[in-house]
This record gives structure tokens, sequence and C-alpha cells, in this order.
């Protein structure tokens, strides 16, 4: 309930609530959080042509209200994705209806839902759910769990993160919650999360810290390569904390900026590692390269390759397939130059490999983490992803025939 | 042996040989294709930034001859890749030597090394066996069987297309083998094509014609989206069916690229249909697309898509894969104007799926051959490309540690 004291661990001004509305058979399937008035707020969305409704929605809404918001409401079990106009005017009730419950403008609400692909999503029983759930809400810890358990489908646990900074003096806090499906279920789309905070902030401010911290931590993870429909990340600030308004450049936002990064980056480790079948969290490093981007790009290729991937599964030193990957990710380098390191190891330099305790490698590549490395020799260009390994297991799970 | 008559089957002017030189325990692991004389020749080679020794001369050979070549020399079991200077020396040594044994000059020997990478490659074993081989070559049948046999790695069986065609009265034969991994074993890497014909043709048309053939062929398969070190496509041309020279623009130079075509395009299909645990060979055809352009980057989105490919593994009818791996091709277009198919049946239109029979779908593409199209309903742009399904053999295979 608004008003209600917030426990620690969460910024001040949220409330959070989850419930069961029939989507799915038995688990939570709807979630809100509820800003306890307007506040501002940012967005990033999937890049995929192809946009669930919701996605579509909610950047209408943000750009209606100058990125201002009061609410965001998620379903999971259905995507609302390639529903057509019905889908549409589907995400467009749960926000009226939402707004019609908070007493603000439908614009504030902000939608997004995760699930099926191409089934028609019945509004309705997220509308009758609304009342409930929105008078149930609290500030509580527990209600921010029960949220966070409610945005999930294919998931084996519930992922969150929670950093706190000083600014001006008063303590900022920030609280994010995600769901993935990097690797991603039969018909199953999404990456979400959702982070809120008790910092002031301009909207614009905001978008523009989210959409560089989300380079270096949503986008920098891949699973398989394949973007969904649905991808959306929201953060809400709240101003509730007390302390000033951040502005570009000062002290007050780097540390926010490095708080916001701490948080999405525990959340998008969180996705890889829950990755369907995934035995390993793989760091992929690119050092000198001729630019940040083209680092990027080797990085992408490297953590992309299905080569390098089934090696990473059978913890297989194959310095081979790394250094072929990054030769076809179009950056010119000459390999002669180019060295590579598996767990901090270096296996190849100056076009030949080196001599390395084969048995060693593959032992310490049992491990859950495994860090790759490449320097391509050739400019100050520099670049980290995360991956996870390709194992059976993710095939058997997505080639099995939907039921 | 030069001067034998050629079986009916197989282009004039060239004689083959293979033999068991040692690089491999027991499999045969050298061949040799020897023209009658110097004849015209073209190339093609990975775009991949790490090149293979034999690729770098080969290419330099090409060159320095101005597309002229007397023979190509083959050998499995060591790609010569990532092997440094000592790895171009023995590249170079295998031309010298076969060049003497011939009485040609060096340039014009090709060289191919298909198999491990990053292992000192010992020319001695190629060269201790070279006399033998080049005075028992012979241009009957079954020494191209053996040529083509001594070409492979992890190919399941060898790949060989025929074809002819008439131009100026005279019967052209043209001849092909491949090796392909379009799957890559661990460590191994390399597709690798030979072309020959006895068609009379100049090197630079030769080679406008293969390039162009080749990005509808061999260009057009995608395995698990890993380009190799070392791959290399020849076409040599004798002239010795005694058929006019092909001339740019004329209806024989019409002819001859059809035929080209047919030749590339079976040995291309049957790598994809030999890839490491595939079980389908599925045709992704794109239509409606801006450019054809945009149109290939849809087609090699949707190939290489780990989730479209399992989904085929499991013979599941999973539009929602293919739209959502179109989405994120890059390529504009409105997914309310785009059209799926699967297997010929209607899925998708007007950004909702379209009713259809799940159960005879699935049943229908448990079959070996599967078609995928999609049009997106924004331009003229077509492409087609060819792949395989994903399974959980492929990773077993791939994630095996070396032994």
């Amino acid at each position: 309930m608004t008003g209600q004291k917030s426990n620690s661990i969460l910024p001040q001004g949220f409330s959070f609530g989850a419930t069961h509305c029939g989507i799915r058979k038995k688990r939570a399937d709807l979630g809100v959080i509820v800003a306890d008035g307007t506040v501002s707020a940012a967005g990033i969305f999937t890049t995929n042509r192809v946009k669930a409704a919701p996605v579509l929605l909610t950047r209408r809404h943000l750009g209606a209200s100058k990125g201002r918001a009061r609410a965001v409401v998620v379903n999971s079990g259905n995507a609302n994705c390639v529903t057509g106009p019905a889908g549409l005017a589907a995400s467009r009730r749960t926000a009226t209806a939402l707004a019609r419950e908070l007493g603000c403008p439908p614009k504030e609400i902000l939608v997004c839902s995760t699930g099926v692909i191409g089934v028609p999503l019945n509004a309705e029983r997220i509308v009758g759910a609304l009342p409930v759930l929105t008078a149930g809400r609290t500030a509580r810890r527990e209600a921010f769990d029960r949220f966070a358990e409610a945005i999930l489908t294919t998931d084996t646990r519930s992922k969150q993160s929670y950093a706190s900074c000083r600014i001006g003096g008063k303590t900022v806090r920030l609280a994010g919650c995600a769901k993935g499906a990097g690797m991603i279920h039969p018909q199953m789309a999404t990456m979400l999360a959702f982070l809120v905070t008790d910092a002031a902030a301009s909207p614009s401010l905001l978008g523009g810290m989210l959409r560089q911290v989300a380079d270096r931590t949503f986008n920098a993870i891949t699973v398989d390569g394949d973007t969904s429909t649905n991808d959306t990340v929201l953060l809400l600030a709240s101003g509730a904390s007390g302390a000033p308004m951040l502005r570009p450049g000062s002290d007050g936002e780097r540390r926010f900026a490095e708080t916001l990064e701490k948080v999405c980056r525990k959340l998008a480790l969180d996705i890889v590692a829950d990755g369907e079948g995934a035995r390993h969290v793989v760091e992929v490093e690119v050092r000198g390269a001729p630019s940040d981007r083209a680092a990027r790009r080797v990085a992408e290729t490297i953590a992309t390759s299905p080569l390098v991937k089934t090696a990473l599964a059978g913890a297989d030193p194959n310095w081979g397939r790394i250094l072929a990957a990054a030769g076809r990710a179009g950056v010119p380098f000459d390999p002669a130059r180019a060295r590579v390191w598996v767990v901090g190891r270096l296996v190849c330099r100056g076009g030949v490999p080196t001599p390395f305790d084969e048995a060693e490698l593959h032992g310490r590549m049992l491990e859950r983490e495994i860090g790759l490395a490449i320097d391509l020799g050739a400019g100050d260009g520099r670049a980290r992803m995360w991956t996870c390994d390709f194992t059976a297991e993710y095939v058997r799970i997505n080639a099995s025939y939907r039921t």
C-alpha cells in the first residue's frame, strides 16, 4: 500500500503486487509495480522488427507522457505477439483498466507481456484481477519477491539485484528483477527487466544512462543470438530518497550510473547462468581491436559461434575455433599478431600455438565460470561479452515438439 | 596417365591420383589433379581473416600465373593453418616438388590442405609420395573416385557431381567433387571443391562465372555459420572438348554457367546433407524483400538461428521463431504484411497465425527435405539458402573432448 514504510533494501516510493489471474494454469502470472505518484521513467526495447503489442504500446505511452509513469503491469504465459490489432486492443484495455484503478491517465501505465507467441491474450482475465491486486500491493520485500516470481516463464529461478549509493548526503537505493530466457523456450520469447530507484532524475537523464549501461550489461549477453520480440527494460525513479536531482556530468550521476551498472550486470549474468541447458558462464574479452565497435563484433562472433560454444560444453581448450571465429567477424587483423588466452593461459601467439598442459587446462574448464580472451594486436578497441555453453540439453529442450 | 582416353563422364584433358602418404593413420590422405598441359584456372577462397598457408600460396600462384595452372595437390588430415612461416614453407615445398615432377613452373601448382589446425605439416611425407602418385595417375573414373575419397575428413560419404552441355556442336563435360564439413569437426575445418571441365575459357571468364555461381550454391549453404580458414573452390578448364572458346554474353557461356551451377548446387547440397548430426536438409526461401541483398540477410538469419534449427530437428512447425529471426535481420519490413509457409503450408499472414492442422504439418516435417518460405511484403528481393537441422548429436560430436 502506498505510504507504507519500505524495507531498507528497496527504494522508497514504490509498492508491488502479484497474483494468479488465469493465463497460466497454476503459477502467478500477473504483477504490478506502482509508484506512489507520477515518476520519471525510461525504457529500452527489442530491436526486432517484429514487436509485441505491449512493446508498441509502452513505447507510445512513454513518448506521449514525456517519460512520466505511474505503474507497470506485466503478465507471463502469453507474449501478446503476432496477435494483430486485437493484441494491441488487449494491451490498451489492460492499461486503461489499471489507470482507472489508480486514477491516472492511461499513458502513465507501462505494459509488458511474456510467454507464448501467436495466441490471443484474454485481457479480461487481467482486468478482472486488477482491483484486488492493486488493493493488496505493499512496499515490502515479500511483495517484490512475488512480483519477481510472477514475471518468470521457463526460468529455473528468480533473478533479483540490489544496490545503493550516497548522493547529496542521502542513501539512494536501486532494486531490479529480470526474467530471461536468454535461451528461449519453444514459442516463448523475452528478456524483461524492471528497475526501481528512489533517486531523483529527469526521464532524459535516466534514458541516456539506461542505454549506456544496457550496452555493457543486457546487450552484452548472448545465449543463442536470437533477439526476442518482447525484450523490455524499464527504469523508474521516484525521487523519494530525498537526494537532489541527478545532474548530467555530476559526481552523483557517475556514482548512480555505476550503481545502475552493478545491478544490471548481476541481472544479466543471472540470465546467462539460467540459460537452458547451460553448464558454464563464459566471459569473452576482446582487446587490441581497431575500435571498440570492432571489438564488440569480434566478441559477439566468438560468443555466438556454435563451434566455440560446443567446445566450451566439452571443456575443450579449442583455441583454433576461437581464432577462426574472430577471423570471420569482418574485422581486419593480422593473425600472426593475435594472442589467445583460455582461463588465463596463453594458448596461441604469433600465428602458432604455444605449448600448454592440455589436461590441466581441460580440468580448469570444468569449473562453472570460464574466461576467454583474445588480443588482436590491431589497436586499442576493447569489448566484453558474456555467454553460456551450448549443450545437448539445450537442443533437447528446444527441439521437443510443442504439446 | 596423360594421353589416355577419358571415361565418357569425365572431361578430357585431366588425370587423377590418390594415395596414403602417412599424414593420417590409414586412410588415403593425398590426391592430385593433373592437366595434360597448362590450363585456365580460377579459384575462390575463404573470407576468414585467418587463412591457412595453402590458401595464401594458391591465391598468390593464381595471381602470378595470371590464371594458368597445371595441377592441384590436396592433402587431408592436416589443415596447415596457424602454423606460421614454417607452414607456408611446407606448402611451397609441396608445390616445388610437384612442379619438378611435372616439369612446370611452381606457380602453376595449386595447393590445398584440410584437417587439424595448429599442427605442423610434414611436407616431406607429401614430397616422398609424389613420384609414385604422379606416375600412377589416370584419366579413369576410378582415379577420380579415389581422389574424391582422399580429400575427405569427417565426411561420411564422398561427394561428386557430373554434367555436360553442348557448345558449338561439341559436348563439354564438367565434373566436380567436394569435401565438407559444413558442420566442422573439433579443430577440423574446411569446405573444398574441385571442378574440372574440357570447355575452353579464359581465366577471367571462369573466375567471374565461378564467383556468381558460388554465391548461389556454395555461399548459399550454412550449417553452423562458422567460416573455415581453408575454404577453397578451384575450377580448371582444359579446352580438350574441342568446343570453341566461351565468349562473354554468348549462348554458350549461358549454357555452361547453367551446367556449372547444376554441378555446384549438387555438391553444396551434398555437403549440407552430410552435416554432422543432420537429419533434415532445409531450403529457406525469402521473397518480397526490399532487395536481393536484404533477402539474403533475412535468409541467412533464419538459416543460422539455433531456435529455428532446433525446431526443425523436432519437426516443429514453429513459425513464430521463423518470423522472429526475420525480424532481427536488420531488414525493414512490416510484420503485418509478412506471410510464412512451412512445407508449402501458409502458417502466418497479416500479423496473425492462420489455422492449420498442426499434427499433419508435424508429420510432413518428419521427411528428410523441409522447405521454409517467408514473403516480407516489402519489395521484389529474393534469396534462397540451404541449411540442415541442429540436433543433439551435433552438440555431442562437437563437444567431445579431443583425443
